[in-house]
């Protein structure tokens, strides 16, 4: 099975942290990140009960960007639809990361409890999902949509014993470099300008995101989005 | 669907009752029933965003005997296997408890968070189940415990109806011919020639066809493209 970590992007309530790191040792997942502007707070410790060792080991991040660096791919959690972004149910998402192959690294973003997630933490993601309730108020507990998740893999994976392995995608920061590159091009191409900005940015990342992009995916995109402007500045 | 009651014995963190109460909230259950001495303590409420009508209409019960009395059947939820008694595992539990005809009454009982449930408890049980776990310690957190029961259940229940609304991609040719629009745009640019024509057009249709293309992303994919030689062509 493929490498998972848990993100948590700036959670207010260290009970929850706690929470989140039992409910991981009673699922089988060990790695915690947290992109956090400080140390963990202690009081932590409380709610972690058989779980101080998952909180010892885990990484402390001065934002998303870092923190998923090193992901070959994210899937992150969001309670509403979001606009731009094509959102899975927790099913598929699940269906989805047991696809990827055994060596892949696979970051699970949750964002902060009141808030949820922000656009720009949207931007580091491949694939959004919504946990189904029932209801629109309340959203679940920051703890119970980790537990939820992970128990679905958990138990999902038991299940099926993993499938054929999807090729893997590159490192989170070179699929963003990608993005880059792209967006880069298609403000040159002024497809891209102030009044459709966050729109179309939003969309982009949507629809590359998606791809999950490999080496060979980059290659391809990256000579596609090359050619035009190229022709165009060389024929001035 | 059958009616379903969750029943907390000697629940000893008020904490842990709100969030109960949330839980149930978020995936659809309404009922709860607590064995205590003592009315509900209001610390309840704290963690209950959104579900205090749980807590409002809650019942209080001395015994676990008075608690079951009107149930149809009762499903003990319980962390160690335990001597003499068959357990079920979760999904096994709830494929029964789904098979029950809809006017069934079904109490899911939970023990308390320290000592789990008595023998006594478990003679007013018809099945006893275990949530799956990776380790022996910790076991799972009261609250943490229903929510996966009730998660289990509703996403069960909901499996047979509805499907998830992911976003239905464009009926196969229509995904078909905006690939070749792109295409086409290609050998416009000079990008696809005769010599790499084979090669190129099979990874664009990779590429493009692991995107399963929504009506939105043809609508953007076919602006991006049409973009820069729109321009090219204009400027004669």
């Amino acid at each position: 099975m493929s490498s998972f970590f848990v993100i948590l992007s700036r959670p207010s309530s260290p009970e929850n942290i706690g929470l989140v790191a039992r409910g991981m040792k009673n699922t089988g997942f060990n790695e915690l990140r947290l992109i956090l502007g400080t140390p963990i707070d202690p009081n932590s410790y409380i709610t972690a009960v058989h779980a101080e060792e998952i909180l010892d080991n885990s990484g402390v991040y001065p934002d998303i960007s870092t923190a998923v660096a090193d992901m070959d791919v994210v899937f992150a959690a969001t309670a509403r639809h979001r606009k731009n972004y094509t959102s899975l149910s927790l099913k598929q998402a699940v269906r989805k990361m047991l696809k990827f192959s055994p060596e892949s690294r696979i970051g699970i973003l949750f964002g902060n409890e009141r808030t949820g997630l922000t656009s720009e933490e949207l931007y580091h993601s491949n694939f959004l999902f919504a946990i189904p309730q029932e209801t629109s108020q309340p959203s679940y507990n920051l703890a119970s949509a980790v537990l939820i998740t992970l128990f679905s893999i958990y138990s999902t994976a038991g299940a099926n014993k993993m499938q054929a392995a999807q090729k893997k995608p590159l490192p989170r920061w070179e699929q963003e470099e990608c993005i880059r590159l792209i967006l880069q091009k298609l403000e040159e191409k002024k497809f891209i300008n102030p009044g459709n900005n966050a729109h179309v940015t939003g969309m982009v990342h949507d629809l590359f995101g998606r791809m999950a992009i490999t080496a060979k995916d980059r290659d391809l995109l990256l000579a596609i989005f090359s050619k035009g402007p190229d022709r165009n500045g060389s024929s001035q």
